[in-house]
């Protein structure tokens, strides 16, 4: 792979141009766009100047966003190679990129493009953000049932080509209202003069345009397709979705829920690639938020203070009691996330998880009680008794905020990942020093 | 959705089967599975009993784990049905299912097989946990370059029926070594007299059946494509993987490093249905673990004893000084985790992310110095200067911390998501205790 880079860029310093566009030639566009997003900016667009159009508009569609950008800034003065590509692209690509853009540049680009593709382009962008229909194409085959299947394999010759699939068939009616869809296995296997009338059973799963596109990822894995078809309020069909489109979708979802629970506010795709004060921007807020609210700990401990005094020894074992209840917490948070975000619970489940989160809990809270027990018997005997109890209690308390939080949160419509390990933590140290020094305090006759 | 699940249960109740088998005729194998995890145990099996062969081997496969060995263990003594069952299973699915079965029970199943389906199954078995092998089927179309469209079609019709899809015909030679693989797509658009060998361009991408299923996950995000073929060492085919396996993966690839971030042991598919001692052990390992590990985070506070005693009021500021260091160590790993799990970032680039890192985590540092500082000015301006080079200090300790754990972990062979937030919340409390102690020493002369 190295080597292939080295020549190019060593034509692309002699402008041996011809030799350049040889080897190129040669190169699958995924290479391409890994060189590409590789290679020194001037040599850059030289490359994609060199490409054919065909393997520009497969090259474009595989480069990163920023990539994608800086290619059509450079093109800026060739409009002809520009509008060739931008009309050239498929649908949902395009939608894809032009929804990242800022407003005037998509309107200055949209320009450049067929009124066809425009009127596409404009319908696909009326639809919500994160809705199914930005990620549908309006490119695929559909047949009536009146036809043999001799009849739709001619019909699929004709329109096919530009069909983004044709693993998949539609069977609509005279209104276009979606009747059923036909793998490609079943027409491949059936006989020529049979009707597509008798192939179907009019069972079908179809994605609604307004849908979630969480909703999208959840049927593709539930029902194992290729492709799903999209319809409105009436079920007519206005386009699919294809699988490829929903495993980014589905990836940029596991990186934001990720990126959420450790308390980073949006998702920052390449950390190697991405500015340092974009991520300077996107982590400190919740950072400082986080301090603020630390106040409370340190209000807490304070009117604790003669406590303190009278046993300084009490302050050793902070640390690892409200670390431990932050621990727990976190754990079962993450439980949570995970499981509403795949589906496995929804926010009904929350009472019947209690009881279960309650047992466990208190096994972990007794179980890690003996460890600080262990630990307590060298160092300070005379407060096991106290270590005992607060640990039980505070492991209980941190999971059930780390169980609850996620929960609450999604009632609010708020992402569940918002309830991140750092504000779990710092909520449970709140509770924990309240609840050490409490417990303290009682037994020990302050 | 509820409707058809009461009438279900009524009719099992009632003992009605020929109605229950007219209602569950007319069923999607979702549906009918989506019913079966819900339903009565006893209904379960009665259920499953009344659908026809093909159905069951449908619904089968869209069975969680546990339902799935339940619905074998009900059927034990109905040998015929079970055989039938095992041996329609499409082999890739057979295989997840048997791997995750004690030896024993496979052994068991695997008698019960055909001779052919069994030698197809201990091959796939006989592939390392987690390896392409594993996923794959033997079940695809191959055809030969010396073939024209229409003759290929012909094969396709004649073998087509067991493919598991016909999305995608693979070209091999008369070794069985690959070639190229075809979408159907441009078969069907080619002219029946055009030959094989004038369609294909010999640029495949392909699998290794010895290769990391993250591999896989990989390529099929990167290639868009449907299935991909797996060969060995000598590019001799040995079979197909599929999107929806990969589908699965990721998704489970996805939980496991969410899990594991926070500090869970393995995977838990769904907290609503696991038995609680399985949630227990696989929380109280690591959390017993982080317990003796704060020893040290005792050890450094009693080693600063005097410090505190002289000045009780730096401790109202200990639980802020150290969560912050962990919520912005945990936000560094958050990052590295996600982005060495997709491939955005490999173990060789650590060096570049560091002076990143020192940048970005000085600006937060220096950002949350102030926040600490006003907090202070409030309740101990004597200790401002103390608070804000010690919030610099920690906040950029954790940051390195969270950066380079994951590197570690990998580098020694280790998922990276090992490093949980509570992991380097634990070291960033040991470094941030050291670190405040020492600075309020050297600044208040103690």
């Amino acid at each position: 792979m190295v080597e292939f880079k080295d020549k190019i860029q060593l034509l692309a310093d002699s402008k041996d141009w011809k030799g350049l566009k040889q080897v190129l030639n040669d190169l699958d566009p995924i290479q391409i766009a890994d060189l590409l997003e590789d290679i020194s900016d001037n040599a850059e667009i030289i490359i994609f100047r060199l490409l054919n159009r065909n393997q520009a508009k497969e090259v474009f569609q595989l480069l990163s966003h920023d990539k994608q950008e800086q290619i059509i800034e450079d093109l800026a003065n060739n409009v002809k190679t520009l509008s060739n590509l931008l009309n050239d692209l498929e649908p949902d690509d395009r939608t894809a990129f032009f929804e990242e853009l800022p407003g005037k540049v998509t309107h200055r680009l949209m320009q450049l493009l067929s009124p066809e593709e425009r009127t596409i382009t404009t319908q696909l962008l009326g639809y919500p953000e994160d809705s199914v229909g930005r990620l549908m194409t309006p490119e695929y085959v559909a047949i009536k049932t009146n036809n043999t299947v001799e009849q739709a394999f001619k019909h699929i010759r004709k329109y096919g080509k530009d069909s983004e699939t044709l693993n998949v068939i539609y069977v609509v009616d005279d209104e276009w209202k979606l009747i059923d869809d036909i793998r490609i296995k079943e027409l491949i296997l059936a006989s020529p003069q049979q009707k597509i009338e008798d192939l179907i059973d009019r069972r079908f799963v179809s994605l609604h345009a307004m849908d979630d596109q969480e909703t999208a990822i959840k049927s593709f894995q539930d029902y194992d397709r290729v492709a799903l078809p999209v319809t409105n309020d009436e079920n007519l069909l206005l386009g699919i979705v294809t699988f490829d489109d929903i495993m980014d979708v589905a990836e940029e979802e596991s990186t934001e829920d990720f990126h959420k629970f450790g308390s980073i506010q949006s998702v920052i795709t390449n950390p190697l690639k991405e500015k340092t004060f974009n991520l300077y921007k996107n982590r400190i807020i919740w950072l400082v938020v986080l301090v603020f609210m630390n106040i409370f700990s340190g209000a807490a401990i304070s009117h604790f203070e003669n406590v303190i005094q009278s046993m300084v020894s009490l302050v050793f074992f902070l640390p690892l009691l409200i670390g431990s209840a932050g621990n727990a917490g976190s754990q079962s948070a993450t439980l949570m996330i995970r499981a509403l975000a795949v589906g496995d619970v929804e926010v009904k489940d929350w009472y019947n998880l209690i009881w279960k989160e309650l047992l466990v809990s208190f096994l972990l809270g007794i179980t890690m009680a003996v460890a600080v027990s262990i630990v307590a018997s060298f160092r300070a005997p005379e407060i096991i008794i106290v270590l005992f109890i607060t640990m039980v209690l505070i492991v209980m308390t941190g999971c059930l905020i780390g169980l609850l939080l996620p929960f609450i949160f999604t009632r609010f419509k708020l992402d569940p990942a918002t309830a991140s390990a750092p504000l779990i933590t710092s909520i449970a140290d709140i509770c924990g020093i309240v609840i050490y020094f409490s417990v303290a305090s009682y037994f020990l006759n302050f």
